[in-house]
């Protein structure tokens, strides 16, 4: 499937607001791509099609992931917002077509984060946090430093998730402690932190 | 030993300050137990022995927890301020011949917490948060749900760990995570959340 034809099909299945926020992401996430020298048309199709799987009803959501065949933690399981990351990569692949591991990969990480992600993995995740859509309390320095070194840029977005859940009194994922601690750890091994 | 020369003893390996927070820890530990009906003298025991290791030097801790054959996991051999919990657990044994596993235990995990802990671990962790010499925002709040409902309390107490800990760059330990999500889990399940 060519870009322009997931654009018109994502157009179709997400609400208007997500839409616009898909084209955000995939617009960010090839200048990042360029920026840092990632397969631009890799990113521009992983950005775009990150939340395919965001707008489908929660129990629509549990019942395609049981077709799919897809294994869920316990909490992914009980967190909603945590299961469009695994189905929307199981979704790219079936309905739109994608069988690039790596844009599955970005696809199926982009909310929770994981420890040791690629550079596409990353951009897409933080491409995510701050397309030109988004708008909250420090979004601008995230900006910044998403453009000058992309792992503080991961542990300042970390921060801010684990702030948000927290304050929500929702299950934060320990996968994405995990990824933050790698993050830190990788940079205290090389002296800058 | 009895409790007066675990003080007497505790006195002499501690800085003043740290010997003034064991002294609150152990009597906010005593009045929670009263409170929720758990063992009074194990919680001033547990209480009052609960940071014996915190102020040996970060060598030296690394050291006697070679000695003890301690395992420590990948954070908290990197993260100073973890390991005094299951080295301290380890001292209170050896040289201050504490052989409860319940009072051990809540020693061992008064800085990270943990999944499914006892009543008394609670008490001790949430003692040593909201003893009287204590002074940061919210920590009022914390007095009154400690005595009003001990879960609820930890889970802000988790909060407020985990804040401190991203504010700092500092590596956050899963298990506080997985200890947070396991009190909301059981919340929901039980219909108040």
């Amino acid at each position: 499937m060519s870009r322009d034809e997931i654009i018109l099909k994502l157009k179709a299945g997400l609400k208007e607001s997500r839409f616009k926020h898909s084209l955000g992401v995939m617009e960010t996430s090839i200048i990042l791509a360029r920026r840092y020298g990632a397969d631009v048309k890799k990113a521009g199709i992983a950005g775009l099609i990150h939340d395919c799987a965001r707008d489908i009803p929660a129990e629509s959501q549990l019942k395609m992931v049981e077709n799919f065949g897809i294994l869920l933690d316990d909490i992914e399981k009980l967190e909603p917002a945590l299961i469009h990351g695994p189905l929307g990569a199981a979704i790219a692949r079936k309905n739109f077509g994608v069988d690039d591991e790596e844009i599955l990969n970005a696809v199926r990480l982009h909310t929770t984060g994981d420890k040791n992600m690629t550079l596409l993995e990353k951009i897409i995740f933080l491409s995510d946090y701050i397309e030109p859509g988004r708008c909250f309390p420090g979004v601008e320095d995230l900006r910044v430093k998403a453009f000058k070194d992309l792992d503080e840029a991961m542990i300042s977005a970390y921060d801010s998730t684990i702030k948000y859940v927290t304050e929500r009194e929702s299950l934060l994922h320990p996968r994405t402690v995990c990824a933050r601690n790698f993050i830190l750890l990788h940079k205290r091994r090389e002296g800058k932190a």
